[in-house]
C-alpha cells in the first residue's frame, strides 16, 4: 500500500536540485523513504517525482484520517523541527536568495548595538551596503541555483552531535543577516553567556586543573597576548566538488593547507562551521569571533560563488590563524591537522566535551601585571566600548558610499562613457559619408577615440572587482567583527556589575567578605583580556588598513594611468597641420 | 496737472535696473516723458517710482476716461509695437531667463528639416542639450540680472533705419531657441528668399553691374571659392560697460582688432546683430550664416556672462574671417576697419542700400568650369541635404550626451567622490580616538587619502569647463551652422524644379526657349556655389573637429594624469612595514 503524507508547509523546489515543490495541504505519495539527510522522495498528484524535507510532510498509511499538525504557523513549528528542515524552508522564500538580506537589512549587529543601553546608533538606519543591489551584485544572479552547495546541514541526523551545538546561533552581525535569520530562532543565544552569567567565573570556588594557561604579557602598547614566534597561516584552496545521496546532493570539499605542517586536510563548509561553533563557545567571551562568511552569499555561476566563499574563507581562516589563542588552540590545531578521518571524530568529541568554554575561559587567562582597580577597568571597557562603536559606524559609512560607487561604476557611469563613444564614431561615420577628399585621418581618428572611450567604458565598469571590492571586502570583515563586541564588552559590564554589588551580596551575607576580594582580581583579569585583545585588534586593524588601502589606491592609480594612456594615444591620432 | 496712464500688460520689473513692476488695468501717473529708448519713468499708487516701456501704456490726460487697447491680447499687441517693448516683455516671461528654451527645446531647426520633406528627423525629439541643466549652466543662475546687458533694441528708434531689417528673423537653429522666439513674429522670414524665389535670379533679363564678382575655381576637391593669401582673423576682447539715458541702462562695448589693419574698432552687440542681417540678406541664399550667440545667454555673474558672450562673439567672427566671400565684403570689411563714427554710418546706410541681396547674390558667382547638367546639379544638391542632415543628428547626438556627461560630472559624481572622502577622513578620526600607540602613520594617511578625494570631487566638478566646454561650443556652433542649410539648400531645390517646369513655361508661352537654356546655366552656377560653399565647409569642418578632439583629449589625459598622481601620492603614505 502506498505510503501518503499530508503536506505541511509551502516548499519550493530549487531548480536542478531534483526537489518537488508542493502547496501546504497538498497529498502526496512517499516514493523513497531512505533518502536520507532529512529528505524523502515524493510524487504529488500530477505524477511528479521529487525530494521534499521530511519535516514538511505527515506521513499517514492511506486511507487514514489526515491528524493536521497543530503547529499550523511554520514559525512556531520551526522551534521543534530540526535545522535541517529549517534551513530548507527558508531557502523556499521566494525566489530571490537575497530576499532575506531585505527583511533586515542591517543585519543582526543592530540589535546588538541597541541592546547596548549607553549607546547611540547612529548607524542604525543606513542601508545595508550589501544588500541586493551592491557589491554582491557582481556574485548575484536571478536564477541562482546554488543552494546544492549549501547543504551543509543536511546530514546532520546521520552524524549526530552537530545538532545541538548548530542550534546556537551567534549574535555576531554577519550571522544576523545570513541564511536562515528569520526562521532560525536561537534556542542558546550565547552558550556560555546565556547558561550563565559572568558570575560563574567571579564566583567559581574551584577552577578546572586545564594545561592550557593564556599568559598575558605587558608590552609595549599594554596588555598583550602571548604571540608564538612564527605566525601561523593557510591556504584555502582548491574546491572540490564532491557528492552524496545516489548523487543527488553535492557538496564542495576544501583544502585547507597550514604553514606549520603544509600537509593538506580537507573540509566541508559544514566543517568550518562545526569550528566556529567551538571557538565561539569557548572564547566568544573574551575574544570576538567573527561570523563564517555568509552561506547564502550567491552567484550567478558556480564558479563566481564558489571562488568568492573560498575567499571569504579563507579571510576568515587568515583572521583566526592570526589570533595567537585562537589560533593554538587545541580545537582549531585539529581542524588544521588532523590526520585521518578516527582523528577527526575523536578531536571532535572531545572538543565538544570541552567545559572550559563561555565565561570560564577567563578561568585559564593569567595576566603577569598587579591588579587593577575596579575605575580603571571600568574605565578601559567604556573606552573600548566607544571606540568599537564609533568604528562601526565609520566602516558602515564606507560600506554605504561604497557600496554607491560601486553601483554608479558598473550602472551608469559606463554607460555614459559608452554613450559618448558611440557619438564619436557615429559622427565618424557621417564624416564618411562626406564625399570630400582627406577625410580619412580625422574619420580613423574620430573612430579610434569612440573606441577608447568604450574601452573606458569597460573598464569602469570591471574595476570596482579590482580594487573596491577589497576595500569592500575588508570593511564588511570589521563589520562582522565590530558586531561581536557588543557582546563581549556585554559580559564584560556584567561582571563590573557584579563586583560593585559585591558590598550588598556581604552584607547580606550572599557572599563571604574573601569572595568579593576574588570577584575584584578577576574583574581585573577580565579587564586584562579584553585589553590583550582590544591590543590586538588595534594592531591587526592598523596593518589591515595600511595593506588595503594600499592595494586600493595601487589599483586606482594604475587605472587613472592607463585611461590616460589611452587618450593620449587616442589624442595622438588628431592633426591640425 | 498730473499725467496719468493706463498700464495695458503685466510688465515685471528687473532686479537692478530701475524698472517698475506694473500690472494690467493698474494706472500710474508719468514723472518723466523724456527718457527715451522706448522708457518712460513712472510711479505706481504706493509712490514707487521706475521705468516702464512706453507701449506697455496707454497715457491719457487726468479725469479723461480710460480708452482700453482694442489689442487685448498682448501676443496679438506685439505686431504692432516695436521691438524695444517686445523685447522687455518677453524678458518678463517669469523669472526663469531659460523658460523660453524649454517651450521649445528643440530650437527653430527643427522646422527648418521638417519643412524639407524628404528628409527623416531622427533628432526630432532629441532634448535640447543646451536646456535649462546643462552646458551654460555655469553661466546661469536664477537671479540672473544681467538683461540690463541686452537692451540692443533700445534705442532703435532714435537711430531708426533698423527695424525693418531687425523685424527678419532669421530660420536659422541658434535663433530660434533665442530670446525672442515666442514673441517676435518674422514678418520677413528671409528677406531674399520670401520676396522672391530663386526664379528672380533665374529668369531675370540683366544683372546690375557690379564691381564684386564672386569667382569659383576648380580646386583639388572640386569647385572653390577664391581664397585670399593671407586669411584674415580678428581679436575680441576687452569689453566695456557702457552708459546712455542719463546711467539707467547700460551696454557693453567689444574691441575689435582685425589682423589685416591691427586696429582696433569698437562694436555693441546691436552692431554684431546688424551686420548678421545684412550677411544674412546679402549671401544668405548661398552661404549659411549662422546666427549670432544667444543674446539670452545669462549669466549667474556678470563677468561669466560677458566672457561667455565675447567667447562666442570671437567664434561667430572667426568662422566669418574664415570665409573668403563674407570676409572680404565690403559690409564686413566696414565693420572691420571703419575709420570714425561718419565713415560708419556712411557705409551702413550704403549697405542697407545694397541691392544685390537674396537670390540675387548669384548674379556675381562666376565660375571657371563649364555648365552642369540638371542631373548632375541635383545629385549634388541631394548628397548635401543628406550630408548636412546626417551631420546635424551626429552633432545633436554629441551635444546630447556631453550634456549628461556635464550633469553629471558637475552633480552626483564630485558628490560621491566627496564622500568618499569624508568616508576616509571620518574613520581617520575615529581611529585617532583609539588610545593606541603609533597609529598616527595610519591616520595621517588615511586623512590624506580623504582630502585626495576631496581633491578629486572638485578636479571632477571643474573639468566639463576645461575640456566638455569646448566640444559643446565646437558641437553647438555646428548645430547653428548646420541649422541655415535647410534654407540655402532649400533655395536650390526650388531652383532645381523651376528648371524643371522650364519646358512646361516654353510650351504655354511663359519663358522664351532662351530662357530655358539661361535657367539651366545658371542653376548650374549655383550648384557650384552650392559645391565651392560644401567643400569650404567640409575643409573647415575637419579643421575644426581635430582641433577641439586634440584639445578635448589633450585636457582629457591631462585630468586622468593629475589624478593618478594625487593617488600616487596618497598611496605613498600608507605603510605595511
Amino acid at each position: 500500500m502506498a505510503l501518503k503524507a499530508q503536506v505541511l508547509y509551502d516548499f519550493t523546489a530549487e531548480p536542478g536540485n531534483n526537489e518537488l515543490t508542493v502547496k501546504e495541504g497538498e497529498t502526496v505519495t512517499i516514493t523513497n523513504q531512505n533518502i536520507g539527510g532529512g529528505w524523502i522522495e515524493a510524487q504529488n498528484s500530477r505524477g511528479e517525482v521529487g525530494l521534499v524535507p521530511e519535516d514538511y510532510i505527515e506521513v499517514r498509511e492511506c486511507g487514514d484520517d489526515f491528524s493536521i499538525s497543530s503547529l499550523s504557523h511554520p514559525d512556531t513549528a520551526c522551534f521543534s523541527r530540526n535545522l535541517a528542515s529549517i534551513s530548507v524552508h527558508s531557502a523556499s522564500n521566494g525566489n530571490d536568495p537575497w530576499s532575506v538580506w531585505n527583511t533586515d537589512p542591517s543585519g543582526g549587529s543592530n540589535n546588538n548595538w541597541a541592546s547596548n543601553p549607553e549607546g547611540t546608533q547612529t548607524g542604525k538606519n543606513a542601508p545595508d551596503p550589501w544588500g541586493s543591489h551592491g557589491h554582491p551584485q557582481a556574485y548575484q544572479g536571478p536564477g541562482a541555483e546554488d543552494d546544492e552547495w549549501d547543504d551543509d546541514w543536511d546530514d546532520m541526523k546521520s552524524t549526530g552531535g552537530y545538532v545541538e551545538s548548530e542550534s546556537g546561533d551567534s549574535g555576531a552581525m554577519q550571522r544576523g543577516g545570513a541564511h536562515a535569520t528569520s526562521m532560525k530562532i536561537s534556542l542558546n543565544k550565547f552558550p556560555g553567556f546565556s547558561k550563565s552569567g559572568p558570575e560563574l567565573y567571579l564566583l567559581c570556588k574551584q577552577f578546572a586543573k586545564g594545561k592550557d594557561k593564556l599568559p598575558i604579557y605587558t608590552g609595549e602598547v599594554g596588555p598583550v597576548w602571548s604571540y608564538p614566534e612564527s605566525q601561523l597561516d593557510c591556504i584555502v584552496a582548491d574546491p572540490k566538488k564532491g557528492s552524496k545521496m545516489y548523487g543527488l546532493k553535492s557538496y564542495i570539499e576544501y583544502q585547507i593547507t597550514p604553514s606549520n605542517t603544509n600537509r593538506p586536510v580537507n573540509h566541508r563548509y559544514k566543517h568550518f562551521d562545526w569550528l566556529y561553533e567551538r571557538l565561539l563557545d569557548k572564547f566568544g567571551s573574551a575574544i570576538p569571533i567573527p561570523s563564517l562568511p555568509d552561506k547564502q552569499v550567491t552567484g550567478r555561476f558556480e564558479e563566481e560563488f564558489i571562488k568568492m566563499r573560498m575567499e571569504r574563507l579563507q579571510g576568515w581562516m587568515t583572521r583566526m590563524c592570526r589570533h595567537p589563542v585562537v589560533s593554538s588552540s587545541e580545537v582549531f590545531q585539529l581542524f588544521l591537522t588532523y590526520k585521518d578521518e578516527k582523528d577527526w571524530k575523536m578531536g571532535k568529541r572531545k572538543a565538544e566535551k570541552d567545559e572550559t568554554v563561555g565565561v570560564m575561559i577567563f578561568s585559564t587567562i593569567e595576566p603577569e601585571a598587579p591588579d587593577l582597580d575596579l575605575i580603571e577597568v571600568e574605565q578601559k571597557c567604556d573606552q573600548f566600548s566607544r571606540f568599537t562603536k564609533a568604528m562601526d559606524d565609520g566602516v558602515k559609512e564606507i560600506l554605504t558610499v561604497g557600496h554607491e560607487h560601486w553601483k554608479r561604476c558598473t550602472g551608469p557611469l559606463p554607460k555614459e562613457y559608452q554613450r559618448i563613444g558611440k557619438a564619436f564614431q557615429n559622427l565618424s561615420t557621417v564624416f564618411t559619408s562626406s564625399g570630400y577628399q582627406g577625410e580619412s585621418t580625422l574619420t580613423d581618428a574620430l573612430t579610434a577615440a569612440g573606441k577608447t572611450y568604450e574601452d573606458i567604458a569597460q573598464m569602469v565598469a570591471e574595476q570596482p572587482k579590482k580594487d573596491l571590492h577589497f576595500l569592500m571586502e575588508t570593511n564588511n570583515e570589521y563589520k562582522g567583527l565590530l558586531g561581536c563586541f557588543p557582546d563581549t564588552i556585554g559580559v564584560h559590564k556584567a561582571a563590573i556589575d557584579k563586583v560593585k554589588e559585591a558590598d550588598k551580596l556581604v552584607a547580606t551575607s550572599k557572599i563571604a567578605p574573601q569572595d568579593k576580594v576574588t570577584m575584584g582580581k578577576r574583574a581585573s583579569t577580565m579587564s586584562y583580556a579584553l585589553q590583550a585583545e582590544m591590543n590586538h585588534f588595534h594592531s591587526n586593524r592598523i596593518y589591515d588598513y595600511n595593506r588595503v588601502m594600499q592595494l586600493y589606491l595601487e589599483e586606482q592609480v594604475k587605472f587613472y594611468e592607463t585611461i590616460a594612456a589611452k587618450l593620449r594615444q587616442a589624442h595622438s591620432q588628431f592633426t591640425t597641420m
